[in-house]
């Protein structure tokens, strides 16, 4: 893919956002290009290649917002991070002139991806790529639900360090709420990692503005035998 | 390397191509040159460090193609993607001039190639370089072998989600052909991925235009026991 | 952090030294930041973020030297690379203008140092970001105890090989020494791995200048139980 954007947009800087998406596994790739692409500059070209059902009927896309262009698949990579509301056109794909032609039916991210964000960084309009479409595949960002003073949340991702993001935000949190997990309450939420001794369990507002569950130098993960989907209550008091 | 390359060819761009080659083996890294470099513009200095014998007598060398400069050890690490065929010229590099001294007798990849890489990067011939050389080490590419209606090829890389990529080239597999490794009968060739279910084995001609065995959202190397060197038969009916 | 960084300094190179450290590990960092800084061109703005206190009272800051900018945590992450010595101004990171507002409590790496990395790539003084420090954590290089013939020193670093990378210099072991380990004897130091056969245990002296242990084509930490603080002795006859 570099080759090809290389050959197709000289000088064009490149930048690896991560390698680390376990195989086939979409929505963790959506994700981390959900929290990723605010921090880019605008007009951005996001290239996302997660794409299990590569070279079958699911449509190749370019999804324009006021901030930047997510050129990837329509397996739903790309909707976490370019959300219906944020988009201001979608194409499809369909445009040979943009491809490496033959494309293999195995490596659209070399054949398809890559020679099209090269256009797009180079000046070629969204317009250009292929006719207008509409996204098949939407992935939804689980918003956590709020019953008088329990507000139940989910585990939404798990990072290399096994810390533990939930999707509730930080500001959800009242002061002397306490933060519930597996049946162990970790107490109110504290501002850093740091504020507990090594070893021991907090829950703070992370870097992605949403309570995080961690373990001071270790991996909360492992601790408590979470993973994406485990529920987590806060208590309001 | 990165770090000599951007003092001795500033505002050049550097890309990683992969830093998962499994230690001291040339092969892969060799296979992996091979069906990268095309894709990557012509005039490309490709650096490649898998080096089990770094300081020894091996000669460090730059072969120069029609379409790319390589840089690299006379361990057959650069003879797959830059096959005798395919050279113009081969160099020694022997002229101290270029490389940084003094030099250490355990990373040539800082020492010789990156320095290498920058001069040849920044318009230095390769004929400045050292004297003419031949390649002492060649690999060679297994060519599968057909007898009759039988194609007996073998699995010649395993990537990182344990698709098993053939030595049999796909336009060498006839419609109604069918894939056999390890006793287990494939079936005929499909386009894609998606062309079976989850976690069906499944047999595509892959990115590099070779054969390739693979399981749906799954590990074709683990399921089926097999690895570089395993046989694969493609028996046409 | 190459968010940040390519928004506040467009067109800056940025390269990846590394992502292996372990988790927590600031004195891995530290020693990995010492060799490989001083291969980088002269003012190069080396960003270092191994942090498990983010958030807390520790100070972010910056440390110049004649030779580069350093921009991290007041963990010792940087002072083995900029020690007492080399240093030529410290000072910190405490004029907000530089940060990211609001500034996460955990995640310092893209709202504190990217955005002061920028800032310094692109021409502001250190003078500018902050009142002049001093370094509350220093980390000491330990060097290796020299007691008539026999020079004590320890492994100080393990690498991806699983070669051991000691304290002791080089030039500090004269011909005829030999080195020690865990009981074991290797004998003299030898140029390069490629010196012993496949699977033995060789003595050099590494990239770094320092003698390392390694197995030919192996690992010497899995073959000889080794780890950082491991005692080596060298004996001169």
């Amino acid at each position: 893919m570099k080759g090809v954007i290389g050959t197709r947009a000289p000088g064009q800087p490149i930048v690896d956002l991560t390698h680390a998406v376990p195989p086939q596994d979409v929505r963790t790739g959506a994700i981390i290009l959900r929290h990723a692409a605010p921090w880019f500059p605008k007009g951005t070209v996001h290239v996302a290649v997660v794409d299990p059902g590569v070279g079958s009927e699911r449509t190749p896309l370019c999804i324009e917002t006021d901030a930047a262009l997510f050129v990837g698949p329509d397996n739903g990579l790309l909707t976490l991070a370019a959300p219906r509301a944020a988009r201001r056109r979608t194409v499809a794909l369909a445009d040979l002139r943009f491809h490496l032609v033959p494309t293999s039916a195995t490596f659209h991210g070399r054949d398809v991806f890559a020679p099209v964000a090269a256009a797009l960084a180079t000046g070629t309009s969204p317009t250009d790529l292929g006719p207008p479409a509409d996204v098949a595949v939407e992935l939804e960002w689980t918003e956590p639900v709020t019953t008088g003073r329990v507000v139940l949340g989910v585990v939404a991702y798990v990072d290399t360090f096994g810390n533990l993001v939930t999707n509730v935000p930080g500001d959800a949190v009242t002061g002397s709420a306490t933060i519930e997990i597996g049946g162990t309450n970790l107490g109110a939420l504290r501002r850093t990692y740091a504020d507990v001794a090594a070893g021991e369990i907090v829950a703070v507002v992370g870097s992605w503005g949403l309570v995080e569950i961690a373990v001071r130098n270790g991996s909360a993960a492992a601790t408590l035998g979470a993973a994406p989907g485990s529920p987590v209550r806060i208590l309001a008091t």
